[in-house]
């Protein structure tokens, strides 16, 4: 029997968060036990719903009528919260089917963190809850809050401590204790909070989905996450797009790396990108920003909430200390916040109002102000007059931590609050609490560091040019381009036989690393520049491949078995004739034997010199979570020492291609760097969009692909080396 | 007449701190305003000394007798207080010279901030005080207060909003915004305050001697400072050298750059230099740890203040929090807290008290920890006795937040603080505000955002280990160690003419760049490799000069002129015989003719081949405040991009050259990178110290040396080019 019927609309998770009853399943007489703590917080803070005790051996609970089954309760249950030892779960859960509940939370331990045998309790409870299309929120997990209809659905004791404050804060975690952190931190900073969930092992709903559902909740303003993995990457991106459409903030952070990314991976792209690497990259794609510290994420939670979107990059400063000026400026450079110069007018203007002061942006007032009545509001009105800047960052020294002589002031920021309704106004220094929290009601927002105040505005700004990245990403779609227009490359010459089973154009069914040959083969149809190469099994074959590509020449040993042939000797660079190709076949083969007596060597490949240019590493790695990343660096030591390399989701577009580079640093190497003369970076651009493209489409079965260096020149550019891994069968 | 007997062995600032007596020059009665404020102050304070309003309008000033003068004060007066306009202070000075008062607090602006008239009036109360051995603090700056003693000598309005609590943390700023907001946040935080000084324009006293004298003060433990500027570098050397001597933990903020030390550099070095990086390695040399945010540095004070230094870097990371636990778990890592693994007998003592907890450092003792009575701290207390980590990180979570509920906890806490005396205990989690401040007092530190506590954690362990590093340089001391041996490097070919006005071993009076001969010139009298190479006029000498240093040879255009000779095709490489060098001659004469025809061209220097190696930059920049700073860096992006440079103090010693080296990131290209072989770094080592002492040596006359690059091999290495620039004489 269906109890719930739920809105035509209404997202499918808020029967989570807006039930009309609930049943505890479990409930204790005792309010401080696990199965009593929910009843008292629905009694103590006034569920507007009805709520229904499960325990059979007692006929009332806490002063609730109680049930021995749900399936006793009169009329419908929209929701139940689960609150037993896990081996008497499943029974639970076949009840409120039986009643027809479509939400449930599993509290228990037990199960998928506690071994194969709670694995299998899990699993157990999933299936059900499919074949009865029952949502299922845990297990091992704290449970939910949502608070204007007061329905504190959890037995965390955070609560306890701290009552919440309705407000536009949802804080949205797979771990309890950290939503709990997250919470506590939240309420003593007087933040209002509209819906706290933690997931747990989120054997079905996950922080993803309920990110989803934030960003649809009327309630929810700001969503702050946690992440420690993820179970469904794309179901991630997809929440996070839906965020950015809404244009809800979303602050997250996750914590935990795992080192299954990097163990399993066969190329050096892989080796780089850790699971983190990943994690940023879709994070950033969808609009979301990444917060370092928990304090850091409602710090940008509290900006975004109280302010209005920053219309610009842009900001004003103005403090009553040069040294305080300085600090902020330095931390606005950093995060990306422009100060632009005041104009020569409004430089007349501020004269007019503190003629001791030196003017600048960073504005000074220094400590003279104090004589000039309302002298620091009136600069900045003339600053928000004269200039466009979205951001107002207004250090106020101490003033605000006596309230009795605040009083002028106060009512003189209240005006110019009103007259400049779209800006964000940042008032920062020590402050009274109470006067604080009185003038963040007020449309201000308030920080006492100088530099966390900085920090915040910074990402208030970043996440809006990150959520405008988002939507022009979400228009580009994760469709995958059409197949790259191979009469726009240079026709190579095609001598080079695919072995073992790479068939071009389609994956292979083994799992191994193919040899040079073969992986530029693939890339060469995948539309990216390879060298017309010949693959020699005898000297007088190379020879003849000389004088075909033209000398000077490059002579390689192929073997998949030789990953790193240059430390072996076996590359050798400008044969100039015959002789030289002669010698350099018979030495490659020394070399190969003596470095790896083992293995397969296919042949020497004869290449035409590539010329001069700067060597970048091009690269796949097939994240476990993500799917396909490309990255993207240089070559030598800023890959190496300074993991200066970036990745982006595939496919690219050629504009998301542009931002991945320019993610590099030491891309500023290829555009002009001190003299020299500009590479081509459009070809850059098409390789990666091209091999973004190829990694979609083989996405089932490529591991991961290096192209190491793609020679980037002034004209074009090559693969002058790679590997492709493809997967073992699953 | 000397009213002040200074007590034999009392610092020569401690007449600032601790005076009987004070006069108010400029009081006033009215409490608000500037020369009101400062008597309001001591009387509601209760300063335990006698307060002397001097003013010639009133015969008593809020309740005591005033002066017309300070002459006519009866008895000894210690110290004066100047807040009149910038006119009357110097007169104001010449009757506190003549009352015999030996410090004198000028807190009047329009002085050296105020241009060149401010500046003359400074420089003239600076001569009368000298004259008369008066001390100064000022002019422009906020006062200071001495918190046990009640003398409260400032008009700063951050006391009349917050009452400073007595305790251990001394605060010394130049700016006075930048000390109240310091200030106001610690009073915010309760921590107890011993002394507070703003120092204004620094005519006299400065920052770096107050750190000198709280050094000594006994009432100050730990000493919170920011600098903007610093007057004299070794006078900041000394102090923080002192307060490492007596292990007083010095945290500093340095806020603003200065392009001064940029814009004059005529070497690259200086360039990369700024005064960040200078001020940077000072700091670290002297014991001291640099804080990002006034915050930051707050929180580093507060746990030196309330627990015992940290005798190791281990930590033992305990929380009720997988989640929680892995973000500290990384934040450790990047402070370099040392979380060792758990020895196998401890694992099983902890499986017996807490059987459901995963085992490791960090530890999660999971939620239901609560269920075990006494558990959390069971924990702490077995992993204390068991492993010796000097600090133990215990997220607590939410517990201390609800007080009633805390008191079993908090009391088992009291036993393991006695039990563990000498261990860092830092509590961590949201908290009720009294309890946190309680649980200080009983010897805890306590913070409520994990990562904050991990970086305070891990600033405190990196202050002991810059102290212990400090002290082992003050015993190798500044002065320049003895000529470095020649004998000990290979004797080189010295066929250069050393040109213009620099005369080898001794400075040249002009200022200006010298060519490579020059430069390498003297680097070789100094000591440092350099190989046989010969200027040759014509092409018959190149030849000859082939011929003596063996083919292959390098032929260089050699100018004072042209500094980035590659950039013209000035080096030509591998030159195999002697129509190559002659063609080489006529070449390298043409291009320097086209690129930079003015330029005084001196000849072709012609050098062997010097093989390979690793290409480092080894360089000398004369540091306005600091002297000459030694840098060290490796050649290419490294440096240019990632500004991957390390600066120390001139002399070196071979164990801070060593450091020097390790600081920089790439220096892991030296030591057997990826299967190549290490290098000579002993030579390194040897080249940067003969370096430093030349640059001592040479610190009067010398601009900045770069020697770019210094070729390392496997074994020795080679300075291949080199610049070295004179100052102009002052």
């Amino acid at each position: 029997m269906s109890t719930t019927d739920p809105v035509a609309g209404r997202h499918p998770l808020a029967g989570f968060f807006d039930p009309r009853s609930v049943a505890v399943i479990g409930a204790s007489t005792d309010p401080n036990k696990l199965g009593g703590k929910p009843i008292r917080y629905f009694r103590d803070a006034g569920f507007t719903g009805a709520v229904y005790p499960v325990n059979s051996r007692n006929a009332e609970i806490q002063g609730y009528p109680a049930y021995a089954s749900v399936e006793d309760i009169p009329g419908p249950v929209d929701q139940a919260m689960i609150i037993l030892p896990a081996a008497a779960c499943l029974d639970a859960l076949r009840a409120c089917a039986r009643k027809g509940i479509r939400f449930v939370q599993v509290l228990s331990s037990g199960f998928g963190e506690a071994g194969p045998e709670g694995r299998a309790a899990q699993d157990e409870l999933v299936a059900l809850a499919r074949e009865h299309g029952i949502r299922l929120l845990g297990p091992n997990c704290l449970g939910l809050v949502s608070v204007r209809n007061r329905f504190f659905a959890t037995f965390s004791t955070a609560l306890e401590a701290l009552v919440p404050l309705p407000g536009g804060l949802a804080v949205a975690t797979q771990s309890g204790a950290f939503g709990s952190c997250t919470y506590a931190m939240a309420i003593q900073r007087g933040l209002g909070l509209s819906r706290i969930v933690a997931t747990g092992n989120e054997a079905d709903v996950d922080v993803a989905e309920c990110i989803d559902y934030l960003a649809d909740d009327p309630e929810t303003r700001v969503i702050c996450a946690a992440l420690e993995g993820c179970g469904d990457g794309d179901r991630l991106r997809r929440a996070l797009a839906h965020a950015a459409a809404r244009a809800k903030p979303v602050i997250l952070m996750k914590v935990g790396t795992s080192a299954v990314g990097v163990a399993a991976a066969a190329t050096h792209t892989g080796s780089l990108a850790g699971d983190d690497a990943a994690f940023d990259a879709v994070f950033a794609e969808g609009g979301a920003w990444r917060a370092r510290t928990i304090e850091e994420m409602l710090d940008i939670a509290q900006l975004c909430l109280t302010q209005p979107v920053p219309a610009n990059d842009r900001a004003t400063l103005i403090t009553v200390s040069g040294g305080i000026g300085v600090l902020m400026a330095d931390a606005a450079e950093a995060v990306g916040l422009d100060l632009p110069p005041v104009p020569a007018a409004l430089a007349d203007q501020l004269q007019a109002i503190l003629p001791f002061a030196p003017v600048g942006n960073p504005f000074d007032t220094t400590a003279q102000v104090g004589a000039v009545h309302d002298g620091v509001v009136a600069v900045a009105r003339t600053m928000l007059q004269a200039m466009d800047s979205a951001t107002l960052l207004l250090y106020v020294a101490q003033m605000a931590a006596a309230p009795a002589r605040f009083a002028d002031t106060h009512a003189s920021l209240l005006r110019l609050r009103a007259e400049f309704p779209d800006r964000a106004l940042v008032l920062i220094g020590p402050s009274d609490e109470g006067l604080r929290r009185q003038l963040e009601t007020e449309g201000f927002a308030f920080f006492t560091d100088p530099s966390r105040a900085v920090v915040a505005a910074g990402a208030a700004v970043g996440l809006v040019q990150r959520r405008e990245q988002a939507r022009a990403l979400a228009a580009f779609g994760r469709a995958v381009p059409g197949e790259p227009a191979q009469a726009a490359l240079a026709p190579v010459a095609d001598t080079a036989q695919a072995r073992g089973s790479s068939r071009p154009g389609s994956a292979p069914a083994g799992a191994h690393v193919l040899n040079e040959v073969q992986a530029k083969q693939l890339l060469r149809q995948a539309g990216l520049p390879v060298l017309p190469e010949h693959l020699c099994t005898d000297p007088a074959q190379a020879v003849a491949a000389a004088q075909a590509v033209g000398y000077p020449v490059v002579a390689k040993i192929v073997s998949a078995d030789i990953a790193h042939k240059t430390e072996i000797g076996g590359v050798l660079l400008g044969l100039a004739d015959a002789p030289a190709v002669q010698a350099a076949f018979a030495t490659l083969q020394e070399r190969a034997a003596a470095a790896a007596p083992g293995a397969r060597v296919d042949g020497v490949l004869i290449a035409p010199m590539a010329g001069s240019g700067v060597e970048t590493v091009l690269g796949v790695h097939r994240d476990p979570i993500f799917g396909p990343m490309v990255m993207f660096g240089l070559g030598g030591v800023t890959v190496e020492l300074f993991k200066d390399v970036a990745f982006a989701s595939a496919p690219l577009s050629p504009a998301s291609a542009d931002a991945l580079i320019d993610r590099v640093r030491a891309s500023a190497l290829l555009r002009g760097w001190r003299g020299r003369p500009a590479l081509d970076v459009a070809a850059l651009r098409d390789a990666l969009v091209r091999l973004s493209a190829f990694a979609v489409a083989h996405a089932e079965h490529l591991d991961g692909i290096d192209i190491n260096p793609f020679l980037l020149q002034e004209t074009g550019g090559w693969c002058l080396d790679a590997v492709v891994s493809w997967r073992a069968p699953a």
